[in-house]
C-alpha cells in the first residue's frame, strides 16, 4: 500500500480526493494537514466521512475518519498538495526534500517559464529550476513523462477543459493560431473560502463574467496549445493569440467551455466538414480512458463526480469556424480526480484506478 | 382605460404580462385566450393571481383574477399575442382586420426579409406585406417610429442582449464586422412547455450548448446589428459574420451574452481603450431608462425580474477584442416588460409606466 | 413626502425596503447608515440600484442611487432600522428620542414579556418599558393600535407564517393547544453574512434542520397564538405547547410552514370538516388583501418578491388533525414588505401603497 | 457473475442502477428493458455512459454501453424491476415463472396485507399470495430473511428515511404510538416523466406539500413501525396514529424526514434525554454499514450519491418530544442502492459490495 497525505485537506479538493481515495485499492491516507483544523477528527471536518469506517467492512478503509489533522504532514510515500499557490511551492519543497513524490494542485509548477508565473503571480518562484522537471499533469498529453517523476503540476480546471477541447485540432493543423475560450463554472470552482459572491443567495439564480482583464488560466491554455502544435509539427512561431472568459453560473460542479476558433483551408481549397473533424477527434481520443468524443452537445452533467470530459466539434459553415463544447466536473477531471490519475501513473497502477465511475445522473 | 387582451395567456410570457399589467395604471386586461385553458379562471390557471383581486383594494385591479380563459379574443384596443410562430401571424391577422394594435412577441414579424423568414422558419409567409410595415421593437432605437403603430414586432430575448451590447460598437465604427457571441439563458426561456431537457432534474446542476447549427435568433442579431451600423453611416457592405451559440443554464430567468469582436485601428493608428469605449457607449445610452452601462461586469441577477439592462464593454489589450457582456430578464426586457414598453410608446404613455421597478434581489 | 432612513441598509432587509420604497408614491429615502460602508453610494453597495435614477424619469425616484452611506443617519419621519437585535434596541431609542418613528425590523421589542426576552436573546434589555408601547407589527391582528404609533416592533419571518396559519384555528377554538410547526426557509433568511453553511456549494441541493435545541421565533410564535386565543375569549390556562423547527432549503427565499395539531370536538360530537375549517379560514380573512386561503397546497414560489401569503388549512380524516400549510417570502412578508405594510397603517395611507404587486413567477 | 436484466431501464432508478452496478464486480448487466426506447443502445438513452465502455479497461464492464434496449428481457439470474406498480407485479410473476430472482423496486409487493394494498393502490392484486413470501428490503431489519429469497420488495424512499429514523425508538418502547413524519424529497423523486410541477422553472425556487389527502408511502410506514415495535416486544394493540406529509423542495435527489413523537415516561418517572435516547439509537445501528447517528443535524448532501443514511434523535426538552432527524439519497438508498444491498444479501455477497461511496460533497 502506498502513504498518501493530505495538505491542506479542508479545501474542497482535498474533500473530493478523501472521498475518491477511500475506494482506491492501492492507496490509503496516512496524514493529513490543515492549518485551520489541526486537532480535529476527519470526520468532524466533514461529517460525512462517518460513513467510511464501519465496523465489519470487508475491505480496509483507504481513508479514515478517526485521523487526526495536523499542522505538519508525516513521513509518507505520496503527497497531494491542494494549498494556494506560493504556499503550495513552499510545501513541495520540504516534501520533496524528504523524499515525498508530490501531486501539486496549485499553479506553481504549472508554467514552464518563470517569467510567465512571476507576471502573473505577482511573487518571485522560489524553485524555478523545478519548473523544468515538475511534469505537467494532462495524463492525455504527458502519459510517460508521469511514470516515476517525482512532481506532478496537476493542470487548472478551465485549462482541462479547454486544452482537451482543442488539443486534436492543433495536433491536426485545423485551425488558426487565434482562439477564444468562453468558460462556464460553477461555483465550488471559487473553493471553500468565504466571500460574498459565493453566498447562495447571491450566487443562485444569476451568472455573470468574471477575470475580463486576465485570467491565470489563460497563459496555461496558451503554453499547453502551443506545446501541443509544436509537439505535432506545426509550431506557432508568433504564439498564440487568444481570449479566455470564465464564467460564474448557478451550479456546483461543472465546467463547459465553448471555444471558437477559425478553420484553415485544406488542400482541398476548403475547410474540412464537421465529419471530418469528427472523425479525427475520434482518432485522436480513441482508447482514451476518459476523454469521450461526444454525438450531441454534452451537459456538464454528464460528468458529474466523474473522472470524464466530453468533447463535441463542430463546424459552423456560415462562417467557417470551428466551435468545440467541452466539459469536465471542475472538482474531479477538473482537480482531485487527475491528480489521482497522475498519481497512478506515476506508480504505473492501471490508470482508471479508484476513478472509474460514471457521471451521477440525474 | 386601454382595454387588452392576451392571446396564448398560459404560456410564461402571458403570466409575465399578467404580473406587470396588475400594475399598470392605463392598461386593463379584459381578454385572454388559450385553447388548453378554455373556461377556467385567471386563478385557476395561475392560482397567484388570487391575490390581484382583494375586496377594499383602492386601485382597480388592471387584472381580474375572475376573467374566464377563452378560445377567441373579445374585442379590444390592444393584443399581446404570445402564441408560437406561424399561429402567432394567423392571429395578427385577424386582430388587425379587427382594428386591434398588436404587439405580436413571436417571431413571425421580426425579419424584414421575407426569403430570410422563410429559410429559418420553414414555412411560408401569410403576410409578407406586413414585414415592411412592422416596428420591431427595440424601443432604444425605434422610439420614434413605435408611435402609433398597429403592429409591433417584439424582439427576441438573446437578441436583445446580444444587440443592445453591440449597437454602439457598430454605431461608432469601432469594430470589424465579424462577431461572436456567446450567450446563456435561464431555462424558462424555452417556454412552459414539458420536454425531458426542462425537467428540474435534467436541467437542475447542469449546462450545455444548443442551437449549434444555427439558431434562429443569429439572422435576427444579423440584420439589427447590420441595420444599426448602416443607419449610422458605416454599413457593412459583404454583411456581418456571426456566430451565435446560446446555452442553457440552471437558472430560472436570465440572459447573460457575452460577445468577442476585434476593435477597429483608429486614426491614432491603435485601439480604442476600454475608458474611451465606455466613455462612447455612457454617451450612446445617456437619457436611456432600461440601459444602463455597468461599472463593473453585472450578474443576471441584477436585472431579475425588472426590464433593465446591463451593458459591460472592455478591451482585451492583448488581443485587441472588444468584450461586451450584457445581461437582462429573458421574461422582461426579453419579452413582456419591452413588449409593455412598446406598448407605451405606441400610445404615447410614459415610457417606463408600470415597468419601472428594479431587479429582485437577493 | 415622508423622509426615511434606512438603518443597517447593506442587511437584505435594507436592500428589499430600497428596491420596494423606490415604487412608494409617498415615502422618499433620504438617509442610510452601515457602518461597512459608510462613505459609499449606494449603487456601490448595490449596482442594480443604478437602474432607479434614470434622466428623464418622470416620477421623481423615492431611491437616489448616488445617496451616500453614513454612519449616523440623518433627521427623518420615519426610520426602519435593520440592524441585528441589541444594537436595534440601542438605535431605537436614540431615534425615539429624535422624534423619529420607528419600524423595528429586529427582535428586539416583539416579545412583550422582558423575561422571556431576556431568556431567549442572552441579554439584558435595554428598555423594557418600552416592550409594552411598541406594537407588534403583525398587520391582520394589530392594524388599529398601529396607527399613529411611534414603535413598530416587525415580526419575524418564519412566525409570521406559522401564526396567520394558526390564528383563524385558535380564534375559533378549533384546536387543542399543542401545536407542531415544522417550517421550511430559503437561504436568505440567514442574512447577507459570511458562514460556511451559506456557501453556495455547500446549500445547494442540501436540506437540514437547525435550531433544534430551541429557535428564538418559538416563544414569539407562542406570545401570538396565546394572545389570538385569549382575544377570541378561548384563553389557553397552561400556555400553549409547541415544537417549532425551522429547516433550510435550498432556495433564495421562501418560507413554507407546515403545522401540525389536534382538532377539538365540535358540538356534534365530532371533529369539523375540512370544508367547515376551510369556511371559517375564509370568513376570517375575507378583505384581507394581503392573506388568502388557496384551494390547493400552495407553493412557496406564488408569493416570491411579494407581499402575499398563502393559507391551506386541510383536515387529515384518520387522525383529526388540523394540518395547516402557509407560505410566504421571508424578505417581503417576512420582513420589508410587512414593515411598509406597517408604515402605510401608521401614516394612515392605504394599506397596499407601493407593496401591491403579486408574485413573480415563475 | 450474476446476470442481471432491469426492467424498465429508462426510469431514474434504472439509471442509478446502471451507474452503480457499473462498478460492481459480480453482478453484469446482460439485459435491459423499456417500451419506449425499444432498439436504442443504452448509450443512445444515457449519453453519459459512452464513458463505461472504453477500450483497454482492464476489469471488464458491468455495463456495456452497446447494450440494444429491448422489450422483453432476456434470461437472467436476477432482475431489478423499475416499472410503476401494477405493471411490475405483472412483470414479477412472469420472471418468477421463469425462475429469475427479483428485486421489485415497485410498490407492489410491499405491503402485507392485500386489502391495505388495495385500498391505496385502487386495483386488484394480481398476486396476493406473494404478498406473504415477498421479503421487504429494508436489509436492517431483515437481513437473514433476504438471504437466498426469490423476491425482494425494495422499500420506499421517504419510508426508509422515516422508518430508520424511528426503529430504535419503538424498538426500545420509548415513544408514543403517534407520530408525525413531515417529509422533504428533491425533485427526482417524481421520476422522469414529464409533469408541469417538475419544469425547472416551476419547481426551482419553490417548495410545497403534496399528498395532503393520504400519501401510498403512509400506509408502509405504518405497518413498517407497528411490525418494528410488535417483533421487539411492545405491540401497538390500537394501531400506531400516523400523519405523513411529504414536501416537493428545490434539488435534485435527497430526502429529509423529520418526525414527532411524545417519549414515554420512563420507570424514573421521566422522560429520557437526548444523551441516553442517542446511546439507545448508536447501540441499536452499532455494526451498520449504512446507517449513521449522526452527531449534528444532518444534511442530505451528506448522502448524496450514495447508499448511506444519517439519523439524529433529540429531546424536545420543552415538550418532551422525541424529534428525529434521519437524511438519505431518494435514488440510492431510497431505491437503486438499497436494491443492490438486498441483491448481495440474496447472494450472499458483502453486504457493502459495489455500494461503498461515501456521499458526494460538495
Amino acid at each position: 500500500m502506498i502513504r498518501v497525505s493530505i495538505i491542506g485537506v479542508t479545501s474542497y479538493t482535498g474533500l473530493e480526493l478523501l472521498r475518491m481515495l477511500a475506494l482506491h485499492p492501492e492507496f490509503v491516507v496516512t496524514s493529513v494537514t490543515a492549518r485551520s483544523a489541526v486537532g480535529k477528527r476527519l470526520d468532524e471536518v466533514f461529517p460525512q466521512l462517518a460513513a467510511v469506517g464501519y465496523p465489519g467492512r470487508q475491505d480496509r478503509p483507504a481513508v479514515d475518519p478517526a485521523l487526526i489533522v495536523t499542522e505538519e504532514p508525516e513521513q509518507s510515500d505520496l503527497a497531494f498538495v491542494c494549498l494556494p499557490h506560493a504556499a503550495a511551492a513552499e510545501s513541495v519543497l520540504k516534501l520533496l526534500e524528504r523524499g515525498v513524490k508530490v501531486v501539486d494542485l496549485s499553479a506553481d509548477f504549472r508554467l514552464r517559464d518563470v517569467h510567465v508565473y512571476e507576471e502573473w503571480y505577482k511573487h518571485t518562484h522560489p524553485a524555478p529550476a523545478l519548473l523544468e522537471t515538475a511534469v505537467y499533469g494532462l495524463c492525455e498529453r504527458y502519459r510517460e513523462r508521469l511514470h516515476d517523476t517525482s512532481l506532478v503540476a496537476n493542470p487548472g480546471c478551465h485549462v482541462t477543459a479547454a486544452v482537451l477541447g482543442l488539443i486534436p485540432a492543433f495536433a491536426n493543423n485545423l485551425i488558426e493560431p487565434d482562439v477564444i475560450v468562453d468558460s462556464k463554472t460553477g461555483i465550488s470552482g471559487a473553493g471553500r473560502s468565504l466571500a460574498l459572491q459565493n453566498h447562495f443567495a447571491e450566487a443562485n439564480e444569476g451568472a455573470d463574467a468574471y477575470g475580463l482583464s486576465g485570467h491565470r488560466h489563460m497563459p496555461e491554455i496558451k503554453q499547453e496549445l502551443e506545446a501541443a502544435a509544436s509537439d505535432a509539427g506545426y509550431p506557432i512561431p508568433n504564439g498564440l493569440r487568444i481570449t479566455f472568459v470564465p464564467h460564474r453560473i448557478p451550479m456546483t460542479r461543472g465546467i463547459l467551455s465553448t471555444s471558437y476558433t477559425n478553420l484553415r483551408i485544406n488542400a482541398d481549397g476548403r475547410a474540412p466538414t464537421t465529419d471530418e473533424v469528427r472523425a479525427i477527434y475520434k482518432q485522436y481520443y480513441a482508447g482514451e480512458p476518459f476523454v469521450h468524443v461526444a454525438n450531441q452537445p454534452p451537459q456538464t452533467k454528464w460528468t458529474y463526480a466523474s473522472n470524464h470530459c466530453f468533447v463535441y466539434p463542430i463546424v459552423d459553415t456560415r462562417t467557417n469556424r470551428l466551435i468545440v463544447v467541452s466539459c469536465l466536473d471542475n472538482l474531479v477531471k477538473g482537480a482531485a480526480g487527475q491528480a489521482i490519475q497522475c498519481a497512478n501513473l506515476v506508480y504505473g497502477f492501471p490508470e482508471t484506478m479508484g476513478i472509474a465511475g460514471v457521471g451521477v445522473n440525474p
